[in-house]
């Protein structure tokens, strides 16, 4: 398989993990969402992606797009190990936790955004800090509060293996680090976060371990 | 089952569509988004959703949230007619349409965004509105360039029969409508619009059919 993604992109992230769960070999296309005004912008990736956006996956001459959806399509073409439990409450579980991130949290943060705010809406850099973890904290609050003395809450947010939930959490709380947001309120979250750092699919996914970052 | 919804929620709105398609009989727990500066905000219904969004089902005394994850469990429990293709790379690409409306366009325009942008940031109403189309135009625009001329487009955004993407697609619609939208960009999208709608589960879970508006 190959990957169009970027180091920093948590997006990209989530894929990555997910792969190395899977024990996926896969080639690195790197897209620089900075360099050039934006490598996504250029002909040749729009070919690729119209919605212009990383991370975009290559199963053969077949292109994914939105990181979930590429998640779930890896769950299903290679089962093991599952990124969801078996049965249909459990699945519903996970999947509202890592909607949590990828619909309430990070597309508020992603980068077109805060361009948009700094660019069209003339916000200045403190309060769009201040929004940016606004979002977060609103998420992870929720997050805690559903998994924080839940029985379906093991060592990862949802038993003793890693699934979906865990593979959003950990992307969501790097880019929370680096805009310096508060975690402490969240042991829970940040329990699991630790728990899943310390496996290598994790580790070896993170941004600073991209043959891309600079 | 009993669904905790607003009726001009867009996330409501997917749901409804949802339960009509499986011919699921339910009861309405109207949480009204504005009245007393939003019962969403109630001690009552924390209990209901931590996260303090809607909407939220109840199965029996089982709680369900997130929408897009509400929707794979009823097609879980509930499997005719599907809500997704059998086949994995089918199921992707219904997943990546539904995911571009429900991580890319819709929390980008969510009730509490506005409010944010009004309150905290001090938007002004044309500002909110430019921002407001802006996610709807690069969203719809990258739908119509997946979706036209591709062989599995069909009557609906995959194939002959709804999917989890045209659940996701018509409620858009509807807001775009709602703050002017200019539509004509989407031949392809508003063509699969009206085919919806002329379907009676999409057009009795329509905001404007449901017992709480007012």
């Amino acid at each position: 398989m190959k990957l169009y993604g970027y180091f920093r992109s948590s997006a990209s992230f989530r894929v990555r993990i997910g792969l190395n769960l899977k024990n996926i070999a896969y080639d690195l296309e790197p897209i620089h969402l900075l360099r050039d005004g934006g490598e996504q912008y250029s002909d040749q990736f729009a070919a690729v992606n119209p919605q212009r956006l990383v991370p975009v996956l290559a199963d053969g001459e077949h292109l994914l797009t939105q990181s979930l959806a590429i998640l779930e399509y890896l769950d299903e073409s290679h089962p093991s190990p599952p990124f969801l439990p078996a049965a249909a409450k459990g699945r519903a579980r996970v999947r509202a936790l890592a909607q949590i991130i990828a619909c309430d949290i990070h597309p508020l943060d992603n980068l077109r955004v805060l361009k948009y705010l700094t660019k069209e809406l003339e916000v200045g850099e403190e309060d769009r800090a201040v929004w940016y973890r606004h979002w977060i904290a609103l998420g992870l609050g929720a997050m805690e509060d559903m998994m924080a003395g839940d029985a379906m809450t093991g060592e990862f947010c949802h038993g003793d293996s890693p699934t979906l939930a865990d593979i959003c959490l950990v992307p969501q709380i790097f880019n929370a680090r680096r805009f310096d947001t508060e975690l402490d309120g969240y042991p829970t979250v940040m329990r699991i976060f630790d728990t899943c750092m310390a496996l290598d699919a994790f580790d070896r996914a993170q941004p600073e371990n991209q043959p891309d970052a600079q």
